[in-house]
Protein backbone atom coordinates (compact mmCIF):
# COMPACT_ATOMS: atom_id res chain seq x y z
CA UNK A 1 0.00 0.00 0.00
CA UNK A 2 1.35 3.43 -1.10
CA UNK A 3 1.60 6.87 1.25
CA UNK A 4 -0.83 9.24 -0.24
CA UNK A 5 2.14 10.95 -0.96
CA UNK A 6 3.53 8.15 -2.76
CA UNK A 7 0.25 8.09 -5.19
CA UNK A 8 0.26 11.33 -5.55
CA UNK A 9 3.64 11.70 -7.07
CA UNK A 10 3.24 8.76 -9.22
CA UNK A 11 0.12 10.82 -10.68
CA UNK A 12 2.30 14.12 -11.03
CA UNK A 13 4.50 11.72 -13.53
CA UNK A 14 1.35 10.33 -15.00
CA UNK A 15 0.02 13.83 -15.79
CA UNK A 16 3.46 15.12 -17.05
CA UNK A 17 3.42 12.07 -19.28
CA UNK A 18 -0.02 12.45 -20.79
CA UNK A 19 0.72 16.22 -20.92
CA UNK A 20 3.39 15.70 -23.37
CA UNK A 21 1.52 13.86 -25.57
CA UNK A 22 -1.68 15.71 -25.89
CA UNK A 23 0.14 18.75 -26.47
CA UNK A 24 1.39 17.84 -29.34
CA UNK A 25 -2.00 16.44 -30.73
CA UNK A 26 -3.43 19.92 -29.41
CA UNK A 27 -0.79 21.27 -31.98
CA UNK A 28 -2.26 19.37 -34.47
CA UNK A 29 -5.81 19.27 -33.83
CA UNK A 30 -5.43 23.42 -33.90
CA UNK A 31 -5.65 25.50 -37.47
CA UNK A 32 -2.30 27.00 -37.37
CA UNK A 33 -1.75 30.69 -37.04
CA UNK A 34 -1.02 31.03 -40.97
CA UNK A 35 -4.15 30.25 -42.03
CA UNK A 36 -7.06 32.91 -42.03
CA UNK A 37 -8.28 34.01 -39.26
CA UNK A 38 -4.79 34.12 -38.19
CA UNK A 39 -4.97 36.56 -35.32
CA UNK A 40 -8.06 34.11 -34.29
CA UNK A 41 -6.08 30.82 -34.65
CA UNK A 42 -2.95 32.35 -32.30
CA UNK A 43 -5.85 33.71 -29.91
CA UNK A 44 -7.17 30.29 -29.45
CA UNK A 45 -3.29 28.76 -29.49
CA UNK A 46 -2.19 31.13 -26.76
CA UNK A 47 -4.75 29.91 -24.49
CA UNK A 48 -4.31 25.95 -25.22
CA UNK A 49 -0.37 26.68 -24.60
CA UNK A 50 -0.44 28.50 -21.70
CA UNK A 51 0.23 25.76 -19.39
CA UNK A 52 -2.06 24.05 -17.15
CA UNK A 53 -1.84 20.36 -15.80
CA UNK A 54 -3.90 19.24 -18.35
CA UNK A 55 -6.11 17.27 -16.07
CA UNK A 56 -9.35 16.58 -18.21
CA UNK A 57 -6.97 14.98 -20.89
CA UNK A 58 -5.19 12.65 -18.61
CA UNK A 59 -8.66 11.61 -17.05
CA UNK A 60 -10.15 10.78 -20.55
CA UNK A 61 -6.82 8.85 -21.36
CA UNK A 62 -6.74 7.36 -17.68
CA UNK A 63 -10.59 5.53 -18.30
CA UNK A 64 -9.92 5.02 -22.15
CA UNK A 65 -6.96 3.25 -21.62
CA UNK A 66 -8.53 1.21 -18.15
CA UNK A 67 -11.57 0.04 -20.38
CA UNK A 68 -9.60 -1.37 -22.60
CA UNK A 69 -9.69 1.25 -25.66
CA UNK A 70 -8.57 0.95 -28.79
CA UNK A 71 -7.25 3.19 -31.30
CA UNK A 72 -6.13 6.94 -32.05
CA UNK A 73 -9.65 8.65 -31.38
CA UNK A 74 -9.16 9.39 -27.57
CA UNK A 75 -6.75 12.13 -28.82
CA UNK A 76 -9.78 13.66 -30.47
CA UNK A 77 -11.24 13.53 -27.15
CA UNK A 78 -8.40 14.59 -24.96
CA UNK A 79 -7.87 18.18 -26.96
CA UNK A 80 -12.17 18.72 -27.26
CA UNK A 81 -11.97 18.05 -23.44
CA UNK A 82 -9.33 20.66 -23.19
CA UNK A 83 -10.62 23.13 -25.46
CA UNK A 84 -14.32 23.16 -23.72
CA UNK A 85 -12.40 23.83 -20.09
CA UNK A 86 -10.08 26.39 -21.78
CA UNK A 87 -13.46 28.14 -23.70
CA UNK A 88 -14.58 28.36 -20.29
CA UNK A 89 -11.93 29.86 -18.68
CA UNK A 90 -11.56 32.51 -21.83
CA UNK A 91 -14.96 33.59 -21.31
CA UNK A 92 -15.54 33.55 -17.32
CA UNK A 93 -12.24 35.76 -17.17
CA UNK A 94 -13.85 38.16 -19.47
CA UNK A 95 -14.36 42.08 -17.82
CA UNK A 96 -18.34 41.65 -18.14
CA UNK A 97 -17.84 38.38 -16.13
CA UNK A 98 -14.79 38.00 -13.77
CA UNK A 99 -12.60 40.55 -15.44
CA UNK A 100 -9.62 38.75 -14.51
CA UNK A 101 -6.10 40.32 -15.74
CA UNK A 102 -3.96 37.09 -15.29
CA UNK A 103 -4.49 33.32 -15.47
CA UNK A 104 -1.78 31.13 -14.72
CA UNK A 105 1.14 33.61 -14.98
CA UNK A 106 0.08 34.84 -18.09
CA UNK A 107 -2.12 37.98 -19.75
CA UNK A 108 -5.72 36.61 -19.59
CA UNK A 109 -6.77 36.34 -23.52
CA UNK A 110 -8.73 39.28 -23.38
CA UNK A 111 -5.76 41.59 -22.44
CA UNK A 112 -3.84 40.07 -24.53
CA UNK A 113 -6.04 40.04 -28.03
CA UNK A 114 -8.61 42.19 -27.44
CA UNK A 115 -12.24 41.23 -25.47
CA UNK A 116 -14.13 40.95 -29.56
CA UNK A 117 -11.35 38.14 -30.29
CA UNK A 118 -11.73 36.46 -26.95
CA UNK A 119 -15.24 36.27 -26.84
CA UNK A 120 -14.36 34.50 -30.43
CA UNK A 121 -11.65 32.39 -29.49
CA UNK A 122 -13.99 30.92 -26.41
CA UNK A 123 -16.82 30.18 -29.13
CA UNK A 124 -14.51 28.96 -31.88
CA UNK A 125 -12.47 26.65 -29.29
CA UNK A 126 -15.97 24.83 -28.40
CA UNK A 127 -17.31 24.80 -31.80
CA UNK A 128 -14.04 22.75 -32.62
CA UNK A 129 -14.17 20.30 -29.61
CA UNK A 130 -17.59 19.15 -30.92
CA UNK A 131 -15.94 18.76 -34.47
CA UNK A 132 -13.38 16.93 -33.12
CA UNK A 133 -15.82 14.97 -31.04
CA UNK A 134 -17.72 14.41 -34.52
CA UNK A 135 -14.67 12.43 -35.56
CA UNK A 136 -15.35 9.96 -32.77
CA UNK A 137 -18.14 8.80 -34.32
CA UNK A 138 -19.95 8.51 -31.08
CA UNK A 139 -22.94 10.74 -30.93
CA UNK A 140 -24.06 9.26 -27.92
CA UNK A 141 -20.86 10.71 -25.87
CA UNK A 142 -21.47 14.17 -27.11
CA UNK A 143 -25.20 14.31 -25.93
CA UNK A 144 -23.35 13.16 -22.92
CA UNK A 145 -19.99 15.62 -23.12
CA UNK A 146 -22.33 18.87 -24.13
CA UNK A 147 -25.37 17.65 -21.23
CA UNK A 148 -22.60 18.16 -18.96
CA UNK A 149 -21.53 21.55 -20.16
CA UNK A 150 -24.66 23.14 -21.07
CA UNK A 151 -26.95 24.82 -17.96
CA UNK A 152 -27.32 21.46 -16.48
CA UNK A 153 -23.73 21.51 -15.62
CA UNK A 154 -20.74 23.99 -16.17
CA UNK A 155 -22.39 26.86 -17.94
CA UNK A 156 -25.31 26.76 -14.81
CA UNK A 157 -22.61 26.47 -12.36
CA UNK A 158 -20.42 29.43 -14.17
CA UNK A 159 -24.02 31.48 -14.00
CA UNK A 160 -25.24 30.86 -11.02
CA UNK A 161 -21.29 31.63 -9.41
CA UNK A 162 -21.87 35.24 -11.32
CA UNK A 163 -25.38 36.11 -9.65
CA UNK A 164 -24.00 35.08 -6.21
CA UNK A 165 -21.11 37.17 -6.06
CA UNK A 166 -20.73 39.53 -3.18
CA UNK A 167 -24.14 37.81 -1.77
CA UNK A 168 -24.16 35.44 1.63
CA UNK A 169 -25.00 31.80 0.11
CA UNK A 170 -25.79 28.84 1.79
CA UNK A 171 -23.57 25.75 1.65
CA UNK A 172 -26.55 23.80 -0.64
CA UNK A 173 -25.85 27.06 -3.22
CA UNK A 174 -22.02 26.58 -2.62
CA UNK A 175 -22.44 22.70 -3.26
CA UNK A 176 -24.66 23.40 -6.46
CA UNK A 177 -21.71 26.06 -7.69
CA UNK A 178 -18.53 23.83 -7.21
CA UNK A 179 -20.40 20.59 -8.67
CA UNK A 180 -21.63 22.25 -11.63
CA UNK A 181 -19.33 24.71 -12.35
CA UNK A 182 -15.56 22.30 -11.70
CA UNK A 183 -16.90 18.50 -11.25
CA UNK A 184 -19.42 18.37 -14.06
CA UNK A 185 -16.54 18.53 -16.43
CA UNK A 186 -14.37 16.23 -14.73
CA UNK A 187 -17.06 13.86 -15.18
CA UNK A 188 -17.59 14.33 -18.28
CA UNK A 189 -13.79 13.44 -19.33
CA UNK A 190 -14.22 10.98 -17.35
CA UNK A 191 -17.66 9.61 -19.07
CA UNK A 192 -16.22 9.96 -22.44
CA UNK A 193 -13.05 8.24 -21.73
CA UNK A 194 -15.49 5.50 -20.77
CA UNK A 195 -18.29 5.35 -24.21
CA UNK A 196 -15.19 5.85 -26.37
CA UNK A 197 -13.91 2.50 -24.62
CA UNK A 198 -16.93 1.29 -24.82
CA UNK A 199 -17.59 0.62 -21.02
CA UNK A 200 -20.83 -0.66 -20.12
CA UNK A 201 -23.90 1.46 -18.21
CA UNK A 202 -23.15 0.11 -14.89
CA UNK A 203 -19.34 1.12 -15.09
CA UNK A 204 -19.87 4.45 -16.21
CA UNK A 205 -22.10 4.90 -13.50
CA UNK A 206 -19.31 4.02 -11.03
CA UNK A 207 -16.47 6.20 -13.15
CA UNK A 208 -19.26 9.57 -13.34
CA UNK A 209 -19.50 8.52 -8.91
CA UNK A 210 -15.73 8.85 -8.93
CA UNK A 211 -15.28 12.51 -11.00
CA UNK A 212 -18.38 13.82 -8.87
CA UNK A 213 -16.32 12.88 -5.66
CA UNK A 214 -12.90 14.32 -7.19
CA UNK A 215 -14.63 17.31 -8.94
CA UNK A 216 -15.61 18.64 -6.21
CA UNK A 217 -12.74 17.87 -3.93
CA UNK A 218 -11.01 19.62 -6.46
CA UNK A 219 -12.86 23.14 -6.45
CA UNK A 220 -12.50 23.01 -2.65
CA UNK A 221 -8.77 22.88 -2.81
CA UNK A 222 -8.94 25.78 -5.15
CA UNK A 223 -10.90 27.80 -2.87
CA UNK A 224 -8.38 26.48 0.26
CA UNK A 225 -5.33 27.26 -1.82
CA UNK A 226 -6.64 30.55 -2.91
CA UNK A 227 -7.15 31.70 0.81
CA UNK A 228 -3.72 29.80 1.65
CA UNK A 229 -1.28 30.54 -1.16
CA UNK A 230 0.41 33.15 -2.92
CA UNK A 231 -0.35 34.91 -6.02
CA UNK A 232 3.20 33.31 -7.38
CA UNK A 233 2.32 30.06 -6.31
CA UNK A 234 -0.74 29.80 -8.33
CA UNK A 235 -0.13 31.62 -11.27
CA UNK A 236 -3.56 33.64 -10.70
CA UNK A 237 -4.46 36.35 -8.27
CA UNK A 238 -4.41 34.60 -4.74
CA UNK A 239 -7.05 35.76 -2.68
CA UNK A 240 -9.29 36.94 -5.37
CA UNK A 241 -12.47 35.00 -4.38
CA UNK A 242 -12.50 37.08 -0.83
CA UNK A 243 -12.62 40.28 -2.87
CA UNK A 244 -14.97 39.26 -5.73
CA UNK A 245 -17.11 38.34 -2.72
CA UNK A 246 -17.37 34.21 -4.55
CA UNK A 247 -19.13 31.99 -2.29
CA UNK A 248 -16.42 29.50 -1.26
CA UNK A 249 -16.49 26.21 0.87
CA UNK A 250 -14.02 27.99 3.38
CA UNK A 251 -15.70 30.95 3.73
CA UNK A 252 -18.72 29.31 5.28
CA UNK A 253 -17.49 26.52 7.12
CA UNK A 254 -13.82 27.58 7.71
CA UNK A 255 -10.33 25.76 6.85
CA UNK A 256 -10.49 22.89 8.72
CA UNK A 257 -13.96 21.63 7.62
CA UNK A 258 -13.22 22.50 4.27
CA UNK A 259 -10.20 20.72 4.47
CA UNK A 260 -11.88 17.68 5.92
CA UNK A 261 -14.72 17.76 3.66
CA UNK A 262 -11.46 17.20 0.41
CA UNK A 263 -10.90 14.49 2.89
CA UNK A 264 -14.49 12.10 3.20
CA UNK A 265 -15.17 13.53 -0.94
CA UNK A 266 -11.05 11.53 -1.44
CA UNK A 267 -12.60 8.28 0.61
CA UNK A 268 -15.71 8.35 -1.41
CA UNK A 269 -14.18 8.55 -4.99
CA UNK A 270 -11.77 5.76 -4.07
CA UNK A 271 -14.91 3.74 -2.88
CA UNK A 272 -17.01 4.54 -5.98
CA UNK A 273 -14.04 2.74 -7.91
CA UNK A 274 -14.58 -0.37 -5.79
CA UNK A 275 -17.41 -2.15 -8.07
CA UNK A 276 -15.02 -1.91 -11.50
CA UNK A 277 -13.16 -5.18 -11.88
CA UNK A 278 -10.35 -3.31 -13.59
CA UNK A 279 -6.56 -1.56 -12.30
CA UNK A 280 -8.23 1.61 -11.28
CA UNK A 281 -4.77 2.13 -9.69
CA UNK A 282 -4.00 5.85 -11.95
CA UNK A 283 -7.28 6.75 -11.27
CA UNK A 284 -6.82 6.02 -7.37
CA UNK A 285 -3.20 8.01 -7.75
CA UNK A 286 -5.37 11.02 -9.62
CA UNK A 287 -7.72 11.81 -6.48
CA UNK A 288 -4.67 11.63 -4.58
CA UNK A 289 -2.68 13.82 -6.31
CA UNK A 290 -6.58 16.24 -6.42
CA UNK A 291 -6.53 16.60 -2.41
CA UNK A 292 -2.33 17.14 -2.14
CA UNK A 293 -1.79 19.26 -4.50
CA UNK A 294 -0.39 22.80 -3.49
CA UNK A 295 -1.17 25.08 -7.24
CA UNK B 1 -44.10 27.86 -65.06
CA UNK B 2 -44.36 30.19 -62.19
CA UNK B 3 -43.47 33.85 -61.91
CA UNK B 4 -40.90 34.61 -59.40
CA UNK B 5 -43.10 36.73 -57.50
CA UNK B 6 -45.69 33.19 -57.61
CA UNK B 7 -42.73 31.25 -56.42
CA UNK B 8 -41.73 33.67 -53.74
CA UNK B 9 -44.99 33.62 -51.93
CA UNK B 10 -45.28 30.11 -51.94
CA UNK B 11 -42.37 30.03 -49.80
CA UNK B 12 -43.01 32.41 -47.60
CA UNK B 13 -46.47 30.33 -46.50
CA UNK B 14 -43.99 27.53 -46.62
CA UNK B 15 -41.90 29.45 -44.20
CA UNK B 16 -44.82 30.49 -42.04
CA UNK B 17 -45.81 26.92 -41.67
CA UNK B 18 -42.24 25.20 -41.00
CA UNK B 19 -42.10 28.14 -38.65
CA UNK B 20 -45.10 27.54 -36.31
CA UNK B 21 -44.16 23.97 -35.91
CA UNK B 22 -40.40 24.45 -35.18
CA UNK B 23 -40.90 27.14 -32.77
CA UNK B 24 -43.19 24.39 -30.78
CA UNK B 25 -40.13 22.53 -31.07
CA UNK B 26 -38.02 25.16 -29.70
CA UNK B 27 -40.15 25.08 -26.51
CA UNK B 28 -39.98 21.82 -26.27
CA UNK B 29 -36.28 21.57 -26.61
CA UNK B 30 -35.37 25.19 -24.56
CA UNK B 31 -34.90 23.89 -20.31
CA UNK B 32 -38.07 25.93 -18.86
CA UNK B 33 -37.55 29.39 -17.16
CA UNK B 34 -38.45 27.45 -13.79
CA UNK B 35 -34.98 25.40 -13.60
CA UNK B 36 -32.03 27.11 -12.32
CA UNK B 37 -30.04 29.17 -13.78
CA UNK B 38 -33.31 30.67 -14.22
CA UNK B 39 -32.51 34.40 -15.65
CA UNK B 40 -30.04 32.55 -18.59
CA UNK B 41 -33.05 30.21 -19.64
CA UNK B 42 -35.07 33.27 -19.89
CA UNK B 43 -32.13 34.98 -22.11
CA UNK B 44 -31.79 32.26 -24.06
CA UNK B 45 -36.05 31.90 -24.56
CA UNK B 46 -35.90 35.90 -24.93
CA UNK B 47 -33.64 35.76 -28.20
CA UNK B 48 -34.95 32.32 -29.38
CA UNK B 49 -38.96 33.92 -29.31
CA UNK B 50 -37.66 37.29 -31.06
CA UNK B 51 -39.16 36.49 -34.06
CA UNK B 52 -36.96 35.79 -37.53
CA UNK B 53 -37.90 34.12 -40.64
CA UNK B 54 -36.68 30.22 -39.50
CA UNK B 55 -34.59 30.16 -42.48
CA UNK B 56 -32.35 27.95 -41.58
CA UNK B 57 -35.08 25.04 -39.85
CA UNK B 58 -37.23 25.52 -43.26
CA UNK B 59 -34.00 24.34 -44.95
CA UNK B 60 -33.43 21.57 -42.62
CA UNK B 61 -36.80 20.67 -43.38
CA UNK B 62 -37.46 21.42 -46.71
CA UNK B 63 -33.95 19.05 -47.57
CA UNK B 64 -34.48 16.58 -45.04
CA UNK B 65 -38.16 15.82 -46.71
CA UNK B 66 -36.92 15.85 -50.62
CA UNK B 67 -34.50 13.48 -49.58
CA UNK B 68 -37.26 11.03 -48.36
CA UNK B 69 -36.15 11.61 -44.61
CA UNK B 70 -38.72 9.91 -42.34
CA UNK B 71 -39.12 10.21 -38.43
CA UNK B 72 -38.88 13.19 -36.15
CA UNK B 73 -34.78 13.44 -35.53
CA UNK B 74 -35.46 16.44 -37.72
CA UNK B 75 -36.80 18.61 -35.77
CA UNK B 76 -33.70 18.28 -33.60
CA UNK B 77 -31.58 19.41 -36.27
CA UNK B 78 -34.36 22.23 -36.80
CA UNK B 79 -33.99 23.74 -33.18
CA UNK B 80 -29.79 23.05 -33.25
CA UNK B 81 -29.66 24.97 -36.05
CA UNK B 82 -32.01 27.74 -35.06
CA UNK B 83 -29.68 27.89 -32.07
CA UNK B 84 -26.70 27.98 -33.90
CA UNK B 85 -27.99 30.66 -35.78
CA UNK B 86 -29.22 33.08 -32.50
CA UNK B 87 -25.52 31.64 -30.73
CA UNK B 88 -24.03 33.95 -33.35
CA UNK B 89 -26.60 37.09 -33.25
CA UNK B 90 -26.11 37.40 -29.44
CA UNK B 91 -22.40 37.66 -29.49
CA UNK B 92 -22.12 39.60 -32.77
CA UNK B 93 -24.50 41.80 -31.29
CA UNK B 94 -22.23 42.23 -27.83
CA UNK B 95 -20.84 45.80 -27.17
CA UNK B 96 -17.30 44.57 -27.62
CA UNK B 97 -18.25 43.50 -31.14
CA UNK B 98 -20.94 45.08 -33.07
CA UNK B 99 -22.59 46.85 -29.74
CA UNK B 100 -26.28 46.46 -31.42
CA UNK B 101 -29.16 48.00 -29.86
CA UNK B 102 -31.90 46.19 -31.30
CA UNK B 103 -32.12 43.24 -33.05
CA UNK B 104 -35.30 42.54 -34.83
CA UNK B 105 -37.06 45.56 -33.48
CA UNK B 106 -36.64 44.38 -29.57
CA UNK B 107 -33.54 44.99 -27.35
CA UNK B 108 -30.37 43.12 -27.94
CA UNK B 109 -30.07 40.16 -25.39
CA UNK B 110 -26.90 42.23 -23.03
CA UNK B 111 -29.18 45.40 -23.49
CA UNK B 112 -32.32 43.35 -22.08
CA UNK B 113 -29.86 40.95 -19.53
CA UNK B 114 -26.52 42.69 -19.38
CA UNK B 115 -23.47 41.51 -20.62
CA UNK B 116 -22.38 38.17 -18.40
CA UNK B 117 -25.95 36.91 -19.09
CA UNK B 118 -25.80 37.48 -23.29
CA UNK B 119 -22.30 36.06 -23.06
CA UNK B 120 -23.32 32.79 -21.50
CA UNK B 121 -27.00 32.65 -23.13
CA UNK B 122 -24.44 32.40 -26.12
CA UNK B 123 -22.55 29.94 -25.06
CA UNK B 124 -25.56 27.83 -23.43
CA UNK B 125 -27.44 27.78 -26.88
CA UNK B 126 -24.37 26.73 -28.78
CA UNK B 127 -24.13 23.82 -26.10
CA UNK B 128 -27.19 22.84 -26.46
CA UNK B 129 -27.74 22.76 -30.29
CA UNK B 130 -24.88 20.31 -29.84
CA UNK B 131 -26.45 18.11 -27.51
CA UNK B 132 -30.24 18.13 -29.36
CA UNK B 133 -27.47 16.70 -32.66
CA UNK B 134 -26.16 14.28 -30.62
CA UNK B 135 -29.62 13.01 -29.78
CA UNK B 136 -30.00 12.69 -33.59
CA UNK B 137 -27.61 9.94 -33.82
CA UNK B 138 -25.82 10.91 -36.52
CA UNK B 139 -21.87 12.00 -35.48
CA UNK B 140 -20.59 12.61 -39.26
CA UNK B 141 -23.68 15.37 -39.34
CA UNK B 142 -22.68 16.94 -36.21
CA UNK B 143 -18.36 17.32 -37.53
CA UNK B 144 -20.09 18.61 -41.10
CA UNK B 145 -21.84 20.92 -38.66
CA UNK B 146 -18.96 22.18 -36.14
CA UNK B 147 -16.87 22.80 -39.21
CA UNK B 148 -18.83 25.22 -40.94
CA UNK B 149 -19.80 26.78 -37.92
CA UNK B 150 -15.77 27.08 -36.64
CA UNK B 151 -13.21 29.39 -38.05
CA UNK B 152 -13.12 27.80 -41.31
CA UNK B 153 -16.98 28.79 -41.62
CA UNK B 154 -18.79 31.43 -39.82
CA UNK B 155 -16.96 32.30 -36.85
CA UNK B 156 -14.35 32.92 -39.43
CA UNK B 157 -16.51 35.22 -41.43
CA UNK B 158 -17.39 37.13 -38.82
CA UNK B 159 -13.69 37.66 -37.21
CA UNK B 160 -12.88 39.13 -40.39
CA UNK B 161 -16.04 41.15 -40.64
CA UNK B 162 -15.21 42.52 -37.66
CA UNK B 163 -11.47 43.03 -38.18
CA UNK B 164 -11.67 44.90 -41.85
CA UNK B 165 -14.26 47.22 -40.02
CA UNK B 166 -13.42 51.20 -41.12
CA UNK B 167 -11.30 49.64 -43.62
CA UNK B 168 -10.77 49.47 -47.35
CA UNK B 169 -11.59 45.90 -48.59
CA UNK B 170 -11.46 44.28 -52.30
CA UNK B 171 -14.27 42.33 -53.41
CA UNK B 172 -12.38 39.22 -52.52
CA UNK B 173 -12.26 39.65 -49.21
CA UNK B 174 -16.04 40.76 -49.20
CA UNK B 175 -16.89 37.50 -50.97
CA UNK B 176 -15.18 35.55 -48.36
CA UNK B 177 -16.73 37.20 -45.50
CA UNK B 178 -20.52 36.64 -46.89
CA UNK B 179 -19.43 33.52 -47.94
CA UNK B 180 -18.69 32.91 -44.07
CA UNK B 181 -20.58 35.03 -42.02
CA UNK B 182 -23.87 34.15 -43.61
CA UNK B 183 -23.87 31.29 -46.29
CA UNK B 184 -21.84 28.97 -44.30
CA UNK B 185 -24.58 28.45 -41.88
CA UNK B 186 -27.23 28.24 -44.58
CA UNK B 187 -24.91 25.29 -46.23
CA UNK B 188 -24.60 23.71 -43.21
CA UNK B 189 -28.84 23.48 -42.61
CA UNK B 190 -28.90 21.69 -45.90
CA UNK B 191 -26.42 19.58 -45.89
CA UNK B 192 -27.30 18.45 -42.04
CA UNK B 193 -30.83 18.04 -43.51
CA UNK B 194 -29.28 16.06 -46.48
CA UNK B 195 -27.26 13.81 -44.18
CA UNK B 196 -30.25 12.87 -41.41
CA UNK B 197 -32.09 11.90 -44.66
CA UNK B 198 -29.31 9.62 -45.67
CA UNK B 199 -28.60 11.34 -48.94
CA UNK B 200 -25.76 10.40 -51.17
CA UNK B 201 -22.68 11.95 -51.31
CA UNK B 202 -23.21 13.57 -54.63
CA UNK B 203 -26.98 15.08 -53.50
CA UNK B 204 -24.72 16.37 -50.68
CA UNK B 205 -22.43 18.07 -53.01
CA UNK B 206 -25.41 19.61 -55.07
CA UNK B 207 -26.86 20.72 -52.00
CA UNK B 208 -24.34 22.76 -50.64
CA UNK B 209 -24.02 24.28 -54.07
CA UNK B 210 -27.01 25.46 -54.15
CA UNK B 211 -26.74 26.71 -50.25
CA UNK B 212 -23.38 28.73 -51.25
CA UNK B 213 -25.53 30.59 -53.82
CA UNK B 214 -28.37 31.38 -51.96
CA UNK B 215 -26.45 32.33 -48.84
CA UNK B 216 -23.94 34.62 -50.51
CA UNK B 217 -27.47 36.19 -52.62
CA UNK B 218 -29.19 36.36 -48.94
CA UNK B 219 -26.34 38.25 -47.82
CA UNK B 220 -26.04 40.90 -50.80
CA UNK B 221 -29.87 41.35 -50.10
CA UNK B 222 -28.96 42.49 -46.92
CA UNK B 223 -26.35 44.58 -47.34
CA UNK B 224 -29.36 46.31 -50.35
CA UNK B 225 -31.95 46.64 -47.83
CA UNK B 226 -29.47 48.31 -45.37
CA UNK B 227 -29.14 50.91 -47.74
CA UNK B 228 -32.75 51.61 -49.23
CA UNK B 229 -34.85 50.13 -46.53
CA UNK B 230 -35.76 52.30 -43.22
CA UNK B 231 -35.31 50.89 -39.56
CA UNK B 232 -39.29 50.07 -39.18
CA UNK B 233 -38.82 48.19 -42.13
CA UNK B 234 -35.59 46.15 -41.02
CA UNK B 235 -36.58 46.05 -37.28
CA UNK B 236 -33.06 47.05 -37.08
CA UNK B 237 -30.63 49.61 -37.47
CA UNK B 238 -30.39 50.67 -41.51
CA UNK B 239 -27.66 52.35 -42.62
CA UNK B 240 -26.06 50.91 -39.88
CA UNK B 241 -23.17 49.18 -42.22
CA UNK B 242 -22.32 52.54 -43.92
CA UNK B 243 -21.90 53.94 -40.09
CA UNK B 244 -19.80 50.75 -39.35
CA UNK B 245 -17.43 51.25 -42.01
CA UNK B 246 -18.63 47.30 -43.02
CA UNK B 247 -17.20 45.92 -45.98
CA UNK B 248 -20.30 45.72 -48.01
CA UNK B 249 -21.20 44.64 -51.90
CA UNK B 250 -23.05 47.92 -52.85
CA UNK B 251 -20.16 49.67 -51.31
CA UNK B 252 -17.78 48.44 -53.73
CA UNK B 253 -20.10 47.42 -56.49
CA UNK B 254 -22.25 49.95 -56.52
CA UNK B 255 -26.88 48.96 -55.81
CA UNK B 256 -27.23 48.29 -59.54
CA UNK B 257 -24.04 45.18 -59.49
CA UNK B 258 -25.45 44.26 -56.50
CA UNK B 259 -28.47 43.72 -57.38
CA UNK B 260 -27.28 41.75 -60.85
CA UNK B 261 -24.88 39.70 -58.64
CA UNK B 262 -28.30 38.25 -56.54
CA UNK B 263 -29.85 37.35 -59.59
CA UNK B 264 -27.02 35.42 -60.94
CA UNK B 265 -26.12 33.79 -57.60
CA UNK B 266 -30.22 33.24 -57.96
CA UNK B 267 -29.48 31.66 -61.08
CA UNK B 268 -27.15 28.95 -60.51
CA UNK B 269 -28.78 28.16 -56.88
CA UNK B 270 -31.50 26.51 -59.86
CA UNK B 271 -28.49 25.36 -61.76
CA UNK B 272 -27.07 23.63 -58.98
CA UNK B 273 -30.27 21.71 -58.01
CA UNK B 274 -30.95 20.43 -61.95
CA UNK B 275 -28.96 17.50 -61.36
CA UNK B 276 -30.90 15.99 -58.16
CA UNK B 277 -33.89 13.79 -59.41
CA UNK B 278 -36.10 14.86 -56.51
CA UNK B 279 -38.83 17.64 -56.04
CA UNK B 280 -36.75 20.81 -55.73
CA UNK B 281 -39.90 22.93 -55.84
CA UNK B 282 -39.46 24.08 -52.21
CA UNK B 283 -35.96 24.73 -52.64
CA UNK B 284 -36.64 26.71 -56.02
CA UNK B 285 -38.81 28.59 -54.34
CA UNK B 286 -36.74 29.49 -51.62
CA UNK B 287 -34.17 30.87 -53.61
CA UNK B 288 -36.95 33.34 -55.07
CA UNK B 289 -37.98 34.16 -51.78
CA UNK B 290 -34.56 35.19 -50.79
CA UNK B 291 -33.65 37.30 -53.61
CA UNK B 292 -37.34 39.13 -53.65
CA UNK B 293 -37.47 39.78 -49.56
CA UNK B 294 -37.87 43.93 -48.23
CA UNK B 295 -36.97 42.95 -44.69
Amino acid sequence: MQSIKEESAFARDYLAQVAKEAEAKFDEHLPPVTDRPCRLHEAMRYSMFAGGKRLRPALVKATFDMFGGKGDKVWLATSALEMLHTFSLIHDDLPCIDNDDYRRGKLTNHKKFGEATAVMAGDALCVLAFELMGKTGNAKAIEALAHLLSTYGLIGGEMTDIECEGKKVDLDTVDYIHYHKTAALIEAALQVGAMLAGADDKSIEAIRNYGRSIGLAFQIVDDILDIVSTTEELGKDAGSDIEKGKATYPSIVGLENSRAKAKELYDESLKALDSLKCDTSILRSIAAFIITRVN
